[in-house]
């Protein structure tokens, strides 16, 4: 490792010894944001929306598979529109941001910057559902959304984040049952398939679920340090805001019925969660099918004769993968650190020893493993290596998940268990909010879910005593 | 035409009748857009928005070719941040919107929703740009802009708006003024090959150009009333925000030199051109390019045997077209208005006697041309009228642009003309301000451009018998 090298994967703070710090070490240091001078809003630099256009464009075709179709709603929300629906401006309006001025005019009603948009796609739905044959409506919208967060963090909490956020509209509470759980699917499938991450799919309690909302679902990841990240959540709505802004619609029958909703939405924290899960201390580790860059092609020994020849028309040959050539005068060993800390999950190094045999080094950044391959079936290599990085970054992760997830069943175990380990605990609860109160007074863990699979550990609440009607995983959570 | 049809057709105010109200029909009737309850802010409903993705998608590859890279800037900016550069402050101050509180607290200083990002994207450029290797940044993002405009129309001019805007930083005034030109030249491009629609490129007057530029570009499109707009624009900055933002790099001789800036933008208005330079009184004409469905295959005698599997097979057959099968239980009639008002470039219709023949009805939009073609070689048959309307679209629009292109050298024939017929006026112009004020009293047009291909039509400004220094296009604008 060369001096200079050595210095530049120094620069990280080690994940072990200050997680926090690390954190803010990579997203600086793979230039995935820069602050701005409005506190809690970040840039989004071109490696970090690089990651961000790979999850929409992802995404957005698991929606469209799935029947759904893009609209775009104004940013601002009258505030006697915001109320209407008497939870939801409970939960949203202490952290909204105001406008009150449009140019020299102080307006005559205040406006607020979108936080979510349920009472605009209610308004809309209010104007353009009459019939049973206008049903269902399944709409998305990719948006910026503001909250006005007093700690912020990049990617995991600020001021001002993009995300998608799905509202639908159906005939009846099966059909919107339905759909809460099958985009709760595609987000699991999303996140295990394309991220690599695996996640604990279930309902949030009362206390946790969604200002407006019947119920909340949620995935929880598990992160390297830990903590839970509650990384999308779709919520069923009942007819809950169809009452309060009067969307209805005739049935076959002529008689009018109110509609039945959901919303979903997964946000711009997903980068986060890439980062904290695969993240090691030469920087980012990205999953091949959404990193930007998947592989990068480093000549050795440039100046020679023929390199910069064969590294370009490997280059040509890999085309069809997302490939970067770096033939620029940084040093090799500079190169590799720059590629480890963005993450590339494949390096491909190729210098006059390795055309004289006809094969190129692959390197993983997952693994750091190196192999000799021959250059004759080189597409073949590259492509089953990605697969296999893929592939492995998951099971990882799923081990991690695995071994950092604890059945408890007695109150003083868990909080000593919190105190010095952290992770997932499953342990059983009585439903009560006093006892979910007591668990995060105590053990300073929040519920996280109420899993779908449901094995009673015991009959007794962790808790209290009482009997036990969920197993509920709990967590410290970003 | 069945009763039902012609209703439907009906509906939409004839576009030789009332322009405007036509154009109001068209982006409610075919449901591009609804109103909301911010008055100025519009909802892009599925149908408009699928044609913005396609722009988006489109452009986007287009900015991806030419070097440029995405980013996420903040939606919020300091007061103090937007006074930095003086012309930009007075140019967008009076029309922006402002937030005073976030949450329950009143903010220690306001900010205003962004109207354009320059200040944001100069912090930033400030931030991360030290030497010449950090030169050029290209960048560009999509969002959305608030501007308080009182008069607003669905996607020519409203409060809010879906754009692009890109802003780049370069080492030199050559360089910059190279991309201020290559992006308008994108632009142009996009507007022919993809849109269907011609442009005159040109420069626009000191009046005319945009708050703290020191050259704006524009391509200027013609209306079917014969009112311009202007499509989109591009701005050489020089060096005055780098100045105003401390914006410096050492070259190669470590010498300080401040960079040299543009930026260049078009936005949701384009759906607006697609619609006055295209539309019918039926109702939409989308550009194949563009169009979000393509092909809309309409099964004849549907309960007949084989109909509805012949229609099916086709629409397979063609999945590499974006195309619908519409096996609703509407009429075919009632079918046919419908995507006709939608634009559909194609209709294909297949009944008994179709299948019988081994063969299918093609109907353009554009044309209503109907044409009998073999099922042997429908693939080819589809892709070749696709062609056939694209080229003859933009034809269409281009004698269109010239048939109302006139050239004029008399103050008083340029007041008469303009009083009884719309379009652009060529006129020559001795660069004061004062005859340009002079022309729009009188006149009621303004200057469009002056356009890059300059044949003086005589040595005199038309306006004050002056040496004229320019040819100028003036027109009425949206």
């Amino acid at each position: 490792m060369s001096g200079f090298q050595k210095k530049f994967v120094e620069e990280i703070t080690s994940r072990d010894v200050d997680f926090a710090k690390w954190y803010t070490d990579i997203v600086k240091k793979a230039e995935l944001i820069d602050y701005s001078s409005v506190k809690g809003c970040m840039v989004i630099r071109p490696n970090g929306y690089a990651i961000w256009e790979n999850i929409q464009k992802d995404l957005d075709a698991r929606f469209k598979k799935t029947g759904h179709q893009n609209v775009y709603m104004p940013l601002f929300i009258p505030e006697s529109l915001l109320q209407k629906e008497k939870d939801h401006v409970e939960g949203f309006a202490p952290e909204v941001a105001w406008v009150t001025h449009g140019g020299e005019q102080k307006l005559s009603e205040r406006l607020c910057v979108r936080p979510t948009s349920e009472t605009l796609f209610c308004e809309h739905y209010a104007n353009i559902i009459h019939s049973y044959r206008d049903l269902p409506k399944l709409y998305n919208q990719w948006c910026s959304v503001v909250r006005w967060e007093k700690t912020t963090r990049p990617f995991l909490r600020s001021l001002e984040f993009l995300w998608q956020e799905g509202h639908t509209a159906h005939e009846n509470e099966q059909e919107a049952r339905e759909e809460t759980l099958k985009m709760l699917e595609v987000y699991k499938n999303f996140c295990e398939e394309s991220l690599a991450i695996p996640v604990v799919c279930g309902q949030k309690t009362e206390k946790e679920k969604f200002a407006g909302a019947v119920e909340t679902y949620t995935i929880e990841s598990l992160m390297h340090d830990g903590k839970a990240l509650q990384s999308g959540t779709t919520h069923y709505f009942g007819d809950g805001f169809a009452k309060a802004f009067g969307i209805q619609y005739s049935d076959k029958n002529n008689t009018l019925s109110y509609v039945h909703q959901t919303s979903w939405g997964v946000s711009t924290r997903l980068i986060g969660a890439i980062i904290m899960v695969h993240g090691d201390d030469s920087g980012l580790v990205l999953p091949p099918v959404i990193a930007p860059t998947q592989l990068a092609i480093i000549p050795i020994a440039m100046h020679k004769e023929g390199v910069l020849d064969a590294a370009e028309n490997l280059a040509s040959r890999l085309a069809d993968f997302r490939v970067t050539l770096d033939s620029s005068d940084n040093s090799p060993g500079w190169k590799f650190s720059e590629y480890e800390m963005l993450g590339v999950p494949v390096r491909l190094e190729i210098g006059p020893k390795d055309i004289e045999k006809n094969q190129a080094v692959l390197v993983r950044r997952d693994t750091r493993e190196k192999v000799f391959v021959s250059l004759d079936n080189i597409e073949n290599e590259v492509a089953t290596l990605l697969d296999n990085i893929q592939r492995d970054m998951l099971s990882r992760a799923r081990k991690f998940l695995q071994s950092h997830t604890y059945d408890v069943t007695d109150f003083d175990k868990l909080c000593e268990d919190a105190s010095k380990k952290s992770g997932l605990f499953r342990a059983m609860w009585c439903g009560s909010e006093k006892c979910e109160e007591k668990i995060k007074e105590h053990a300073s863990l929040s519920s996280r879910c109420i899993p779908f699979e449901q094995k009673p550990l015991s009959d007794k609440c962790i808790c209290c005593d009482k009997d036990a009607k969920k197993l509920v995983y709990w967590g410290k959570a970003y």
